[in-house]
């Protein structure tokens, strides 16, 4: 079966007909709605791209698991050269749509589950690994978008799953039957759920022994019965169903958060990956993590060069473009940029072969990237705004320009340096809007901090992976302390 | 005449009836326009305070103009106790509103057009300085709100007013006439514009010879004929049209950015305070840039307490309020926050008085002020944003909590912390959302970065301010290089 | 009594014929040791300073406690303008000595105990408020040196007093007698000990009921039997021992720290000021810390002009000083350095009367001013290393210049910028040296991060002094929240 | 011919029988001199290691050159793996001395020189490519230490070479005979020249016609006729004379700066490398950097481990360790460094052939690692300073230890946690101090900034490198500017 393109996938999507409210209607018809278009046709770049001559060879990559060539999006990544291949991958797709792509969560779920049932498996004597592997081969053959869903609402954090006023508020199995089981609960954030096929849930903590219900790992599609979605708001999210797309910032491409409720949903046994072996719900948080911090490494990076080209762009358009403290701005950028790059680029660089054959990132270095994510695009977002200017936040609304008469007078005012024209320059000034205090920050600057696990997530594993004892032992040996 | 009300004034500007282009649209009746009213009720705040007895005291100053008592926000400094003060009033206001309360750029350019008119006229022998007074004397009786107007297109920023290819990309005099000035022009980011009674209008910058038509102050009323609006957009500012309020974040309050055109507007020759003197440009910009720059260390400071209780209350509904890094986040906000405040007071505690008698800030001081503006609320955005979770990036619309068949699953699962109501955990979530990435991101990020000139300049004042020599002479000293 | 000048100082230490172990042997004589004149040098300025003209009257303050005019350092605080002075005159010997003057601390001990012993009287009955004033009137009468003694070697930082193996590691009262105590234990860190004429002795930390041998306040000369002395090592100090003094960096000035035991040492009734009153060791700990913390925001300042000069005038030799890069360094060193500054200012001008009459600086802001002062002079000193070269690590020895063969090299090679001596360029070379990483550093950064309480101590105030109830408050009014 | 182990490699360096001014003595005797030693037992273990079982293989390399096994410091980079193995090494030897161990500088120097020369022959006919590899071989087979020399004195740095007061302000040639060259000049920063066998003299910037004097890339043995050898001065340097090692701080192992100077030095005609060629000038100063700031990615991470083992050690001695913000300031320690790692790591993967067939690193990854270096350890040994706690400043001499009197009671006092030694807390805060305040910070602070070219070198190689026209073009792809 040959790989999709974007407009395959984009109809694929369609003939779901899937149903999610939004804004407070329950709406049909999404793939052509307004606030979700954008982001299928941010998802249809990673099924150009691999038809692209510029760009196929770095798409795709041979599947041992099909024996066929697959999207790298479905791949089960084979090689350390495998793992940085998708970091550039993943950069080339932000520099494309400026936005976050959406694709990255399933593909990093699949090469945690897959090590994960290979040694539960091996650990409890389960069939896990077999039923993943014919099910992510399918996923491969049809070239499918699939939403890797962790976060669970959690309630009170300072609790528990089971001492949780509600249980439902982390996701559980509500019932274990013969043919399957029947879960319930919700996942929060779910980044490009409603232009998916699939769903594949993992737990959201490394749960204990008496909290088998919630340790559950499974594959549903986006349409089966039970599941429902909720739109999540994004900042300026209404303006991209203004008949003038120029305030959107961002025109053509965009994300999407949905909140995802699991109202007793039945799982065929099949599509089961993990039931009730909490040894193995801490490891596979871990793994998804681990390669999640990584995928930051190249996305958002991706986006980051976009954010750097439009800062250098308006720099260009004020007339401002050869101030020393401007290109010293720019070349702050593009250093930290490139250091989100490094992180991704080594950790992947240093990745090691699974038991089960696949290659994992280095733990250590992949939350290192992902710390620094919870950082420097804050960093970049501020210098962008101190280069771009006041009119970020004052400028007047795209429709002024076809008033005859405000439309004038705007024009002749917002004139800057010769040969650019008003209306690019108000484009590049709603895009970096956009990026910084618009619905592409939710992208680039919230889930830059809480995608792939808050902060104190990445301090916790660096804490644990940073071998201090190694390092005091050093000193020792240095100072010829307990000899 | 007694101070206004709050009431009161919001009449006095129904009033006025201004037009304004709003979304592309000719629009009247902005007293009660869904995204301008938010604007009044904040200025509105100031001259309430004046009445209640816990801030009566605070918000009133004896001024020797009329001899009586006025509001603060029009008084003359007489004392660095009265800077001081100022600062305080500001950051009260900054705690009633959470945004920016717009009336501070009035007060700040009226110190300096006072002190300058006065050393104009002893250098020319001009009669600026009594025009003034008589002027202001009327804003103080009348109590009336003045948007102090700076900010030119400026074009190209390469090129000076003169070289730009529309010499109107800085407003200028087009015509001087017996009985007064025609101008022409543009002022840009002009915050709360459309709930002012007055605008008192600066050169951008310092002026030299040749430039004189260009080195213009004056004040005209906000409804003088030729003065046109358009109102400038911010993120998410159409969730003020909405019918659910919840989702704007502040429910209540907000600014206003208007980009003001100057159609040829008379001004009769009692408001000209300036007219060609371009010696005098140059201090004027500088003094009220000080001015507006001290002015930051009490504004954002007190919107910055509100960002710290909102960050201090989602922690406690989210049930993390005692975890030791969430508090250890929170202080690190309170730090940054009374390190901007520091600033406000110590440049006004370190005031003087001008020649013309009122009080000026210490300028080293006030810039230092002003550049810490420019980044710690950034940080401290990117801090609630770490302790507020990633629902900010993805909470559902206010109005699915009315969908009677969604609405429950959004209650169940945003449930948190006990004895918190869902609906009250989503108001502080869309209160953080409003600050750190919409509509109130524009006054507190952006703003913070370009109100009262962009860092770029602060620098080099603070480069000029520095008295480097002075210090080179302290090293000579201590080595006795030179003797 | 006159004030003193420098020289009568330098002869009144020198009368007292201290001895103190200096590198591992008992020496005396220590007025004319290398290793301690410097530290003399630079405590004789605070006295010259009150004798010159241009500081004479910020140097010197009118006590009421004796109807005299005294030397600042020795002054209780009348007003929010004295503790502006004090920062203003700690600023200005920071200024002419480059390092640490050591004079601060015992200004800083007696403003606490005044105010302390004063509310422990009203509490307690106690006559400590009398003695202490009586003490202090001859203090002021003979314009003595008083080093304020607070911390304890402390053992294991997580066991209380009485939990330490050793009792003593908190210094205690051993024996209690009628005519007055025993005290037995040790203070680290003893900046300026050994140009002292008197010590003042206080608990380190908030003792409990239960801990009333560990609530002692007193004070004894520095010559009484049983104390001792051993001289901390500071980075390079031996250079001072060297004949060519160029490679001191600071050839005049510098500090000294001093570990100090209290051997049994007999403290008379009169000098007693605080003996088992638990609930007063708390607010003694947090008044003097507050003062001192205060104190960096000018001493530190005044070190960080001569820091900006040095880096400067290296710039300048270097041949570097015009380009941008370098001149916004140096902006942002002054910047950094007039933040301090305006904390220093703030928490002053914002200072409060005690009950007892004499002036407490802002808790608040005097903590938050020292939290500045633990990162600032860090990043000051990275920028100074860039702006120098790395000349500041490989610069050969001064003593190079006079050997016949490879002096002419050293001069030959050493040549920068025309018009400037190679002797020149080496001081200041070795004078920033000094302060990133030599003797001086010990003040400037060590002395930054832990004098006045390490940072977790000033964190652990701004939470408790940071009103988060009243800021949640404000959120709550503005939200509506619990009406 | 085998390796060296570390003692053949100290007597070899020992029968050279090299000398030079040691504060202001011709000295000899240096292998064994107290402020040499240390460095010529740093550069040993890069030659134990090589024989070592656990990093044999990593410090082991076939070498095309000679086809055999050389010590990889020795070693043209064959492939990225080879790259990434050279900053793991360097990382290592960073572990085991807690120092700059001096031998990487000839290593990428000689990857430099070699692919240049192959580039300048291919362009200008001559014949360096062969006579390098014919001299590189030598180094190979006999082990040696090369020392790369770059750095000129550079004089008056807004001046080229030409226009300065002393044309030999840059190294340059002064005769050209038939056999080879007269050069005069200097070498400054010179670290481990006196360990070295070798010296690899290279230009120090991007020449321009008529500079062809400077433009001089040759090989002198070290104790070449003419060649003379100033000491550099390091913080605490004659700590290392005393009789008790304790307060240096690293007892074994530490750098040495020396300034070289070529008095009229010979160099045969077989060693000359570049001759007046200055076109190749620049890209061979541009590669040394890039591989030496590749190099920073490894060694100061290494050293940076020793810092963090240090301060993990410490906070344990002070009964800290379970301190949550002791802790967190580790854990920041550690995420810092490895993030200094990841950039080393990445630069290496990313790397790419030269023509003449080694590897050179990715440029713009390379110079972001190094500004990364700049900042970092600042920081670490900023947190390191606030874990340690203030007696880093204070800490008595090493000698009192032995004091009959004083010696208990600094026992006594300096005793923390429990089952720790007092000696043993001393030592640790020693290697503290040496590395942030002492002569390990002339490595690891004052090198880290200037090493491999001072932090403006960085940011103008990541403007040039940065791509930022493409990054514009993807801004303008997005928002259809210009189609």
């Amino acid at each position: 079966m040959p790989l999709k393109t974007g407009d395959e996938y984009i109809h694929s999507i369609a003939a779901l007909d899937l149903e999610a409210n939004v804004l407070g209607q329950r709406s049909g018809g999404l793939a052509d709605h307004g606030l979700i278009r954008p982001s299928l046709q941010a998802v249809a770049v990673t099924y150009d791209c691999a038809h692209d001559d510029a760009t196929r060879a770095l798409f795709r990559a041979h599947s041992p698991l099909v024996d066929a060539e697959v999207n790298r999006f479905t791949h089960l990544h084979q090689s350390a050269d495998d793992l940085v291949a998708k970091v550039l991958m993943q950069r080339h797709c932000g520099n494309r749509t400026g936005c976050c792509f959406q694709r990255c969560v399933g593909m990093d779920a699949a090469n945690a589950v897959y090590s994960v049932t290979y040694e539960c498996d091996q650990a409890h004597g389960s069939d896990y690994h077999r039923r993943f592997c014919e099910y992510w081969a399918g996923v491969q053959r049809e070239d499918l978008v699939v939403d890797g869903a962790m976060t669970d609402p959690k309630g009170d954090r300072g609790k528990r799953p089971s001492e949780q006023a509600d249980p439902d508020l982390y996701l559980r199995i509500v019932e274990r039957r013969a043919d399957g089981l029947v879960v319930r609960g919700a996942k929060f954030h779910q980044t490009g759920m409603l232009n998916s096929h699939e769903i594949l849930v993992m737990p959201t903590l490394a749960l204990r022994p008496g909290e088998e219900d919630w340790a559950v790992c499974f594959a549903v599609p986006t349409d089966a019965p039970g599941v429902r979605y909720v739109l999540g708001r994004q900042a300026s999210d209404t303006r991209k169903l203004e008949n003038n797309l120029l305030d959107v910032g961002n025109p053509t491409f965009g994300g999407q958060e949905v909140l995802t409720v699991f109202d007793d949903v039945f799982v065929p046994a099949e599509r089961v990956f993990l039931d009730g072996e909490v040894d193995f719900s801490g490891p596979l948080v871990e793994r998804f993590a681990a390669y999640h911090r990584q995928s930051y490494g190249g996305c958002k990076v991706g986006v980051g060069d976009v954010l750097i080209g439009a800062t250098a762009l308006i720099a260009e358009m004020n007339g401002v473009a050869r101030a020393s403290h401007v290109r010293d701005k720019i070349v702050e950028m593009i250093h930290l940029n490139e250091t989100l790059f490094a992180c991704g680029v080594a950790c992947s660089a240093r990745g090691q072969p699974t038991a089960a054959g696949n290659y994992l990132v280095d733990l250590l270095l992949a939350n290192v990237c992902k710390l620094n994510v919870t950082r420097f695009p804050y960093e970049m977002a501020r210098l962008a705004t101190d280069v771009a200017g006041g009119l970020l936040g004052t400028l007047p609304a795209a429709r002024e320009l076809d008033d005859p008469e405000v439309g004038p007078y705007v024009r002749k005012y917002l004139a800057a340096a010769e040969g650019w024209a008003v209306v690019d320059r108000m484009k590049v000034l709603r895009l970096i809007e956009n990026l910084v205090a618009g619905a592409g920050a939710v992208a680039y600057l919230i889930e830059s901090m809480h995608g792939a696990g808050s902060p104190m997530a990445q301090r916790i594993m660096i804490g644990r992976q940073g071998d201090l004892d190694g390092k005091v032992g050093l000193v020792k040996r240095i100072l010829g302390i307990g000899d």
